[in-house]
């Protein structure tokens, strides 16, 4: 292991997700397993500039595994942009004798943390902390199982009302670039029809769907639709639309919006987040940089941050049809 | 106890809520152990209207006392408010050897159930099963404490993610006349701010609130709104009006919408829908007819229906300054 | 309002329950809103002995309401028990400048406070905080109703497993001398039976109870029992018996234990809580000492200390033949 | 596709798992979108016996994939064991028109069904549902992943009442074979210590690490110990001997037992069931026997039955390296 790192610096960046109280958690506990120093960086990139800096022992992360957020809070940081403000960053840093940075976030945090290491050769390891999935070189981001999990029982209590009134319900849920939640949390909650930004099934397939859910002798409908689908309409035209054209139906809007974000994180989320921040440490240790840490047929692997960033995630379009038979 | 009767009808009516299969089920489990008859009508007075009836007996109703929403399903009925609906739907419950009715459901199910007595002389008793808690003559509606437990559970999950980016959350919340989900899943949320259609606090009142809440050092605030809140604004453009009054507050919507009804009952609800049916079937056979069965300090009793319809619920004035006390 | 109290102290005591944090965090916070100062003492009476405190402002409590358990901890003192660690407790608090009491606890703790009172003449108001609802002067102790709904979630899934196989199972949930836990989580969970400390059913019954349960077409059964339910056999005892007895019957043994003391506060008990945090420092700053804060007929009310302890709380005998009829 | 099968049966088997329902859903509507036609099977082998069958069509599994537990049932049969019982089987198979089976079940299960196959060369296919994850082929058995939640949320809860008075809690979760529960569940609830049967660690090891835990400022505990550690001490005789080295601490053991095996299946295993229920058919239409559908690197694969029942599951040991840095 490289020797000369003794000081690692952690935060989170950009839209929370659950899980990364949980990779805080690990980072900090790693470092003091190998002796070496813990420093929390407060509001991201934001806390870095202006130096909102907290040493962190083991005991500084009790009882926040199970908690949602993250309590080194998220910031988006508009003078991290600018050279200037990234120096400033970077001074703070080397005052405070932090060596190494793990960047907990997404796409954007990681482009920064990209920019960072080019400019200054600062040692950056990334831990993908998302909810959408939508980061190259992971099966799963941080939080994204969790968001399942709060999806699919919130539409399992739609579904309850929308039974008892033969209602036909339109779900948005998160998902502007990827429709990794709507698929998973769509299949899970039974839902009769899933739009998401991949695919353009148009808005007539919609409908030849719910006539045809009707013909079955459905008397209730959920149809889950990612906030980035590709019918142009958002979920309040659609709501109309489908009314116009089914005029029996009584159509009901939910959009679940930021709930998705938060929650106590659900074990798999947990048991991920700990084994990314051992491996995001210890990277470190072995002088890495510029990687991001991920999960990769059920291993811990390293991706270079450059192909995170410019990969593309795709959907699984085996799920599409599993979707497809099972609202027969 | 009166011999004459042999064969009670239950119906779920108007807006389902967490406790109906429960208290259909007392109901159904009451009339087996006092050896009557139990026959369930499906969608409400529309389903009375059309004969959509079914026998119903103790094995029936096994594993539904953790169900949400209501397995004999609820509509509105435009036909039974003529009179040649009515007369229809009466003629069915005769035809199938029906002499009394248990209606759960909310003012309008309970004003049908009057107007069919009248006419018909026809004995009727109701449950109060809304998730609104606006009734007169019961402390808790069915479906209620559950709402509120389904309420704070989501908040605390915005809450999560409002922590880690200082942010302003404005959570709508059921109750289009009534402020009581708003008001007590707000102190159970520990919303800063709580707007019901009970007070019209005005916009200033708001506007000093989060300027208090700034000012003591808070940095993430939830608002809870009443559908029926007296603002004259709806959700977003209150989010509009706060973000030109505080610009540095980055302002989300959340509309909880009809999640709120659905989930499995509480053990409170599983109870008070327990003792609710018990109490409706032994009224019925003790021939009484045109009541309400409630809960009054923490007793059954019965209400009379027409009171229960026009009477007022308060709400608890005292919980506003609880509220303003915790919101410090 | 008395003008002397400046400043209060806080403590939970005995075993916990959820809804305490959400005390601790009214207490403090309406002693900000009076402008008197509040502080936490650590560790029950043990730590006011040893002087274990904390200075809370309101900022102290945030994100406290929906945390199970009690951040200021608890435990039992032997020493508090002898005039010299009480003596040593109140030189502590003298010092410390504290001036009233709030104990956030059950009886055992209502008693070292009721002492304490008539040693020193110290202002000492009781908040009812154990989820045994053996308290009397409230119809709900802090914590209870949260503790329904754990017991009622889990026997639900027990329910799932039960119901796949044929199989009995017998449920202990906790309640040594008061069945309340059992009689109405019983019921919520649709138990067959329910056995609890205020009835000696005896086992003739149980097993009468059982056999009607197969002959009405059953195949699955849960049994409720009280941790000191007058059977004289403990649950295991009580599976060898009904396995003798019944030897078609795959009897399994499930003891809840503490879990049932543990997790976030349904809104029930936060909005509980809150209440009882106000009156508890309205009332010692009124000048009243040696009452607990309780909840009776839904409206927060004065029982004196003396009584809470010896008073008796019975059970709603109603409660058991609602359970007999729903078991049918 | 193989033109002959005109006929599914489908069954659960052995120990239930959450997900078994999702399973079935999926099978029954994979066959209807197939034009082949669905029996449920009650009560595992000993229903194919006694002609316990049932014609499923898409709309019989309707609102079932969120429930825990299995509707067709499932039961041991000493009788299948014996040529005469799976002979009977066979007719009534035949009688029905029923041309292949897919077993949804365990280890035991699936040994059946070879044997079944072998005799009759009947067409079978394995679903894995235990929540014991020991199953070769596949990194992710039915209902694994909703019990690993199940088990961070009461540990979540043990913890709550564990840091409110400094104990020592020894929680003893499902695995009498494999640690797969226990490790996991234990690193995602932030254990301090994980017994499984993999690992022979020794008493002293734990006392150990007890010591460690408290030397590092930690005050309360929690041990997560598999049914079959190899300590050679059940989990009470543990508690023994746990206080009789650490007089110091309050020890308390729960025992989780059934309720691992209910409740609603999480998202994951959802969309595993759906995934899993549309091969085993599809993998039938194809002429495929003797083989169990299973995810392998997040693709749905074949493994030959015989290689599932024997194979050995190993657990994750870097998994013991991640638990013991997590706990310093």
């Amino acid at each position: 292991m490289s020797k000369t790192i003794k000081k690692i610096g952690v935060l989170t960046s950009g839209g929370d997700s659950p899980g990364m109280n949980a990779a805080i958690r690990s980072v900090v506990r790693t470092c003091a397993f190998h002796n070496i120093e813990c420093v929390g960086i407060y509001r991201g990139y934001q806390g870095m500039i202006e130096g909102d800096f907290k040493e962190l022992g083991p005991r500084s992360v009790n009882n926040i595994i199970n908690k949602g957020g993250t309590f080194l809070k998220s910031a988006r940081s508009q003078e991290f942009r600018t050279p200037e403000g990234r120096k400033k960053a970077h001074d703070n840093l080397v005052k405070e004798g932090v060596e190494a940075l793990v960047v907990i976030g997404g796409d954007g945090s990681f482009t920064g943390g990209l920019l960072f290491n080019a400019e200054f050769g600062f040692p950056v390891i990334g831990i993908p902390g998302t909810i959408d999935n939508d980061i190259y070189g992971t099966s799963h981001t941080l939080g994204y199982d969790t968001a399942l999990n709060t999806v699919v029982e919130v539409i399992d209590k739609i579904r309850d009302t929308a039974s008892s009134h033969n209602r036909l319900f339109l779900v948005e849920v998160m998902g502007r670039d990827a429709g990794h939640i709507a698929l998973n949390a769509g299949i899970g909650a039974g839902a009769e029809e899933i739009l998401i930004p991949e695919e353009d099934l148009g808005l007539e397939r919609l409908m030849d769907s719910l006539k045809r859910s009707k013909s079955t002798g459905k008397t209730s409908s959920i149809v889950v639709i990612a906030e980035g689908d590709k019918t142009g309409k958002n979920v309040f035209e659609l709501k109309d639309y489908v009314e116009s054209n089914f005029p029996e139906y009584d159509v009901r809007v939910s959009v679940l919006g930021h709930m998705q974000r938060g929650g106590s994180p659900s074990c798999f989320d947990r048991v991920l987040a700990s084994r990314l921040g051992v491996k995001a440490v210890e990277s470190i240790l072995e002088g890495k940089s510029n990687y991001m840490v991920g999960l990769l047929n059920d291993k811990i692997a390293l991706t270079p941050l450059e192909q995170a960033i410019k990969g593309h995630t795709e959907i699984d379009r085996e799920l599409l049809r599993v979707s497809d038979i099972m609202s027969i």
